[in-house]
């Protein structure tokens, strides 16, 4: 194979990251400034002349909707893709719906970093059938309405072999590989092309709408280690940001 | 097979059908009010529980995000997706980035309305390389650039191989279908599902951005020759503004 180059794109900020409550497979959808960032993150790949040939997405609104704002404002709109809800962000069990300052106050906050950052860590498991459940999403309905609750582990667990089967093909192809998803799905992916290990992956932050470019050798492998953000200050700036969310 | 039921959506108004230039394989935008049919249609399926299980689309952004919008409104932004060249509307050759009425003045009622409508009457062919030609279009260089014109009878044969051969085992598999695309490429379409004769092909117009629903029994037959709009009384008149485009 030839070399080839894969671009993660996270999400625009969201109506519950503006909130700043825990999302996970809650559909919600992206805030206007979500979307200005989405649109900055095509411009972005058009001015450095990184065209995607296709682009992988998850099941949920903010990162179809990403993808579709940025790949039209880059002028590849019409490139063919592909959905999984592999790709999903990770489920916060119990928490999806809850303030973050509000949790981290009431669980205090190791318990609160452990359950957003630690990797083996999930949160309580979300009831079945509650306000903020996926069982009766139809999207689901193949899988049981997914899982309850996931830790970082579970989600490199579904998303790396889905890269591997999937994408990896059309990296092998010499394809310019787009990947719209979320914060830990990200993560995830990160950990397994950087080799990055348990504790390490804990300090990974990913900010919103700014591609991240991996230049990957014939053996998937990094040329850059954590690879290259197109706009590395707001990058550095926006990492920070996810970093420090849940202080009020 | 089961049943199974085909949804057939034109985008929305377009920056050049608002100012009545042909278009043909332009990639224009949509205009506000295109943006606002394409929600509507994509309401006017949830309203009437018409949920697609599968998009097709053709390759160009006016059909593209009319569906992204739809499906976003309709909650089923998450379906599988599908693109092709041959939904594509009929590449208008010379006659690109022309003003419809002046055309009809420069050349007459007669030759105006046999390049619109006429079946097999292609127009002039466009020049390579000038300016609205797809020469050097990447989402063509698969195909040459693609067609220099198209009457609706090419139309017809290149589209409804793609309807057989890639869509029909999905509906034989009892999906929901929704097709986002063109005046002309869904014309050629229900002249094929609703066998009309290539004269009766010339008065049918469908108007933008709401859904046609065709049930289709077990030999692909329309249930109701030319199917139901989810708004009829939008729909006709639609179909009318269609057929008096070229009037001042």
């Amino acid at each position: 194979m030839s070399d080839s180059t894969l671009v993660l794109l996270r999400h625009g900020q969201s109506e519950w990251n503006a909130l700043n409550l825990f999302t996970g497979w809650v559909d919600v959808d992206l805030t206007e400034l979500g979307r200005a960032e989405a649109v900055r993150g095509g411009e972005l790949m058009a001015e450095q002349g990184l065209l995607p040939d296709v682009l992988y997405t998850s099941l949920m609104r903010r990162a179809i909707t990403t993808a579709n704002l940025a790949l039209d404002a880059a002028d590849r709109h019409w490139i063919p893709v592909h959905r999984d809800w592999r790709l999903n962000e990770r489920h916060y069990g119990a928490l999806q719906g809850l303030d973050k300052a509000a949790t981290k106050e009431k669980y205090g906050e190791e318990q609160f970093m452990a359950w957003r950052r630690s990797y083996d860590t999930p949160p309580p498991p979300i009831e079945r059938g509650s306000e903020f459940s996926q069982d009766a999403d139809p999207r689901y309905a193949d899988i049981g309405g997914g899982p309850l609750t996931e830790c970082l582990a579970d989600v490199v667990a579904r998303f790396v072999p889905y890269f591997t089967e999937a994408i990896v093909p059309d990296l092998k192809a010499g394809k310019t590989v787009l990947i719209a998803a979320h914060g830990n799905s990200l993560r995830a992916l990160v950990k397994y092309l950087d080799n990055m290990s348990d504790e390490d992956v804990v300090g990974l932050n990913i900010p919103t709408g700014i591609p991240l470019r991996y230049d990957l050798d014939e053996n998937l492998k990094p040329k850059v280690p954590g690879g290259t953000y197109l706009d590395p200050e707001a990058a550095a700036a926006g990492a920070a940001a996810v970093a420090s969310q849940g202080a009020k």
